[in-house]
């Protein structure tokens, strides 16, 4: 089958792989539906040093099942089924708990021999604990937005809900990238009613302004910070969701936070401290978030998709086909492109 | 009358200042009945540069009205009052929330003009919303417990409320000084049932056993840390209460965390930041705490002291007078007193 790698910076490739197979008995070969690449794609398309061999990349994608494993019980060929970006066995007490990224038995997708989402299928550990069914039909115009359960829905969903988000909280969002919009549209249905976008690319910001955001701050750094304490009366927000993962935007989070306030952070931060100091400390700034376990969050979200009260699946301005992959990576990171849904 | 002032670090004094008296219509002066040492009055006395002047100090005291100003109802001369270490009107935006550490109309005692706590009165700002009235005798004692409700209680309180203390959540208390000990008894109360203390000093720690501890790690840097993780199947433990404000013990904190747990922090930092990458970013690690609103917690926990539930006084194990203030200042700085009461 055909399957996206990466070699390293800039290099991404379309290539032929090994046909998914099981190899466990807990595991299921998923064909693949719909894929997509995700801002965090972007970081080794950024950066990794290049190398010989290529790497399997991409962690979104939902498909039909093809084949299961003997002890793969709840899911048979034919179920139409989206992968979280993290695999798990749903089983353990982190799973239990909520925190399935933390699964004792679970793993990323594009590692340790695993298949990546970016291809035409693949082979899914502990497939009963990490497949959710949809109730929809491979022609389902709901497809986006069902694939954004993936990741980066429940990625926006996880920083409002550790951020704590409710009617009664106003809320920073910071960055206009997919996961900003995504965490928009999650703290809006959370119930803020106070949202301030901060994000500079129009398109975005337009897209943010009907996913929720109440105000849009397009300028940065201290001119930003300024800008959003006018809006709030000098004070800041309650709560600040940091979705972009570089120093100046955690920075600017603890600029703008209220005393008493929370910042939750999603975006893989590359950054290897945060301020922590005496000020910070009598503020009594709280900072949460981490990487979502999307698993926890798929059936609370699900319904709303499937109702149309909720169409994180805006979030994709371009599709383009498995052979064009390495084009929707440029179109992604040239900002060109928001963020690009694969069809295989 | 005398009150406590410091020349710099080692050089606390008790000199004659001016009486207080009344400015505002909203302050109260106050008999101090007992005030105390708190381990965070010993970082200016380790490190403050010297200086030709004295600072007042002092931010823990209960005593008895002697005079309120005209817009101060609800209490008058001859109440026995509790005054949190931060003084606030108690009903600004941020005092309503339960943060009157940031009230927008309040201050620290013994800057700006205000008088501080050990000494023989004090001019209290704000004093209806900053005094608490105790239903007790001058003669009553009770007042060392009723004492720690200015600070230490609280604090520990604060750490163990903002990291989400439950009976289903194991806790480890990196501190064995007063605020460690009180985080233990207030962990206890909220109902923690595994309650790891770290500290060396085992007649501190076998307080902590009294007030709840369930083992103590004697064992420092690596080696408690791995300690700790034997103790909970390698895993660490739900909550974190950092108790000390030293680089080496947030870190610790971190390194003992469980993944999806908690760390709060009461212990004034002296690190300017702390580790945020993304290895505490895919654990989904929670930093909160900070400084304690030690007046949202008072009427909380006054019931539980007048009824003898739990006896944070304890931790008191010296008792001077005002003239001895300075020997009281040694002997905890020596770690000959875990702290020390002052009866003025």
């Amino acid at each position: 089958m055909k399957a996206t790698v990466i070699y390293g910076a800039g290099d991404v490739r379309v290539e032929i792989v090994p046909d998914p197979k099981l190899h466990e008995p807990t595991d299921a070969v998923v064909r693949v539906l719909r894929s997509c690449i995700c801002g965090s794609d972007l970081w080794p398309y950024g950066g990794k040093p290049a190398q010989d061999h290529g790497d399997r990349i991409g962690h979104e994608f939902l498909g039909v099942v093809e084949d299961v494993g003997a002890d793969v019980t709840g899911l048979r060929a034919g179920d139409l089924v989206v992968a979280p970006f993290v695999w798990a066995d749903n089983t353990c007490d982190f799973c239990t708990e909520g925190l399935q990224t933390s699964c004792r038995h679970g793993g990323l997708w594009g590692r340790d021999g695993i298949d990546g989402g970016q291809g035409e299928a693949v082979r899914v550990p502990q497939a009963q604990g990490t497949l959710v069914k949809l109730p929809v039909g491979e022609d389902s115009t709901l497809l986006p937005s069902l694939l954004t359960l993936s990741d980066v829905f429940p990625t926006g969903h996880h920083c409002a809900t550790t951020a704590g988000v409710t009617p009664r909280t106003t809320v920073t969002v910071i960055g206009d990238g997919a996961v900003g919009l995504s965490a928009v549209l999650a703290a809006k249905r959370l119930g803020a009613e106070r949202i301030i976008l901060m994000g500079r690319h129009t398109d975005r910001t337009d897209l943010g302004r009907d996913f929720g955001a109440t105000d849009v701050v397009a300028e940065r750094g201290d001119e930003g910070v300024e800008r959003v304490r006018e809006l709030t009366g000098g004070d800041g927000t309650h709560v600040v969701l940091e979705c972009v993962g570089l120093r100046p935007a955690i920075e600017t989070a603890f600029a703008v936070v209220r005393d008493g306030g929370t910042i939750s952070r999603v975006g893989a931060p590359q950054y290897p401290d945060v301020p922590a100091d005496f000020g910070v400390f009598f503020r009594n700034i709280t900072l949460t978030g981490g990487v979502a376990p999307a698993r926890a969050y798929i059936e609370e979200l699900l319904p709303d998709i499937l109702e149309g009260v909720v169409e994180p699946g805006r979030v994709f301005d371009q599709t383009v086909s498995l052979t064009d992959v390495p084009a929707g990576y440029r179109a992604m990171a040239d900002r060109q492109s928001l963020k690009v849904l694969i069809r295989p």
